[in-house]
């Protein structure tokens, strides 16, 4: 991974910076965010860190989570030394009506357009949390159990805590060097992953009840009576559709939710052979091969067919 | 971690050696006695791999599973060289009737008998797995794919891979080396995690199904009824008491299990607060702080008012 020195220099020259993630925040963009504003402060700097939504209540753990903002101060004005984390457009951010004049981007997602003055982009880092890391450490910045908290949630998050295929050596010696740094494993995955209200849980229970087994594709739904009758919402259904992908022959998932409009949105998952993207395409979604996600206003019976059939048309 | 130099003596020494696990195998052991095995094989010694049970389907994927024998070669003579890993007493490995002429340890588990002429014990690592990998490093093999496989499996198993808290910086950075030498982590999660059968996670729903919730206690139980309704078998169950640790304010986990014989096996998880080894105990059962378990002869009502009660009276 090779720093860009431009970045590094507008970093220790200018005296502040703007910092934003991308809207719909995951712990990636979050702790990437915090972590950077804590690593410029302690360098004497000024940071504002913005994200248009708000913190989920998941991530309410990271330190320094109450040093975000969700207006900015002086929309009059021009920012200045934007930092845009784990995005690299200002739309992602919901920035797009905001004027700015100096700009860069550190961000592992693959990117086409051209925004930013300069760009830092690692289209094979893990997570952007691993490159702050290596950024923090190569401005030869202390890290802190707070920023080394934050980093390791992003890290964590983005590899299924060290489950999924971008999980390399890299990773797991910076993550080690986290926990060095004071980061605590067993409290963030706690945190991660076993914080459920006890009304998710019982709609995680209804949801499994709906499973049905079409060859090697699983099908599960949440209907609004589903919401109602658990006292629940669509937050709650993060993470639902990877449940039956724990079973061997089951390669793909497609998890069906009953939007209030009463049109369905449909999250797919896949492993392997099919790429969802391309199913997703059909029915104008978008997302990656592996996970994908569309809407469409038919009833659920119908939805089901519709995906079924485009799925056995689809090259594997 | 100190590596006894008895130890490290008896290896090089000896020609031939006897390895075993305990019965009831799990990936820090299975995964353990294999490295070991290749490495001493490597430095051109002849060695034997001994589990009184079968290797588990779920440990199929492991390099070189095909090298555990169930049965000892030649009963009536004594066994020299036994070296016994993740267990440090021979009735753990089902071996409590034979002859042992000369032996070593190497555990992770506390002990307070003094099986052993060698006993190397480090309560305070997090695997098995771990302690072989320093050993192999010790004595300056190389690490092998096949061995990397075996020991990252070991430690993944013992560490929930990375969610416990004996992930310590040491195993991320060993686990880290393991990758460099030829590990897979995602294929070794998706080989631990995502490899269920159907039927499997139909019994996993029908167990959900069965939630009650009282206080900070979660139960669920699986009936015999429900074993033949699916066409699964008690192994189905490993790591069902674990879901419903993913409420937040859930702090016992206690699933029931029928047994052909009739009678209940009553597996408990907890966290923080709970002493589960101590209500196990009541019952004459044992385990671990949290993780225990014991048997009760008398119907499912009543053996869960009986725990309830005990939960109850038990200082958290």
């Amino acid at each position: 991974m090779k720093i860009r020195p431009e970045l590094l220099s507008l970093l220790t020259r200018e005296d502040s910076f703007f910092i934003a993630t991308h809207i719909s925040p995951d712990g990636d963009g979050l702790g990437s965010a915090l972590a950077l504003s804590m690593a410029l402060e302690s360098m004497g700097k000024k940071t504002l860190v913005y994200d248009k939504d708000e913190v989920p209540e998941l991530y309410s753990f990271l330190p320094g989570r109450e040093r975000f903002i969700r207006a900015i101060p002086d929309p009059e004005s021009r920012i200045s030394n934007l930092i845009l984390v784990d995005c690299n457009e200002p739309e992602r951010a919901g920035l797009e009506n905001t004027a700015i004049s100096n700009s860069a981007v550190i961000d592992h997602h693959e990117t086409l357009n051209e925004f930013g003055d300069i760009k830092w982009i690692e289209p094979h880092a893990a997570a952007t949390g691993l490159m702050v890391y290596y950024l923090i450490k190569e401005l030869g910045l202390k890290l802190t159990k707070e920023m080394a908290t934050n980093l390791y949630t992003a890290i964590a998050i983005d590899t299924g805590t060290f489950r999924y295929n971008n999980t390399t050596s890299e990773v797991l010696k910076a993550s080690a060097e986290l926990v060095d740094a004071g980061a605590e494993p067993a409290a963030i995955a706690v945190a991660l992953y076993e914080t459920w209200s006890e009304k998710r849980f019982r709609l995680l229970i209804m949801t499994l009840d709906t499973l049905e087994i079409k060859g090697d594709i699983a099908l599960v739904h949440v209907t609004r009576e589903m919401f109602e009758k658990t006292g629940t919402s669509p937050e709650d259904t993060e993470s639902f559709a990877v449940f039956p992908r724990r079973m061997k022959h089951v390669n793909a998932v497609a998890f069906f939710m009953e939007m209030p409009d009463r049109r369905w949105k449909i999250s797919l998952r896949s492993r392997g052979a099919y790429n969802v993207a391309d199913i997703a395409l059909v029915f104008k979604g978008g997302g990656h091969r592996n996970a994908a996600g569309y809407k469409i206003s038919t009833d659920l019976n119908t939805a089901k067919e519709l995906l079924l059939k485009t799925l056995a048309g689809a090259a594997k």
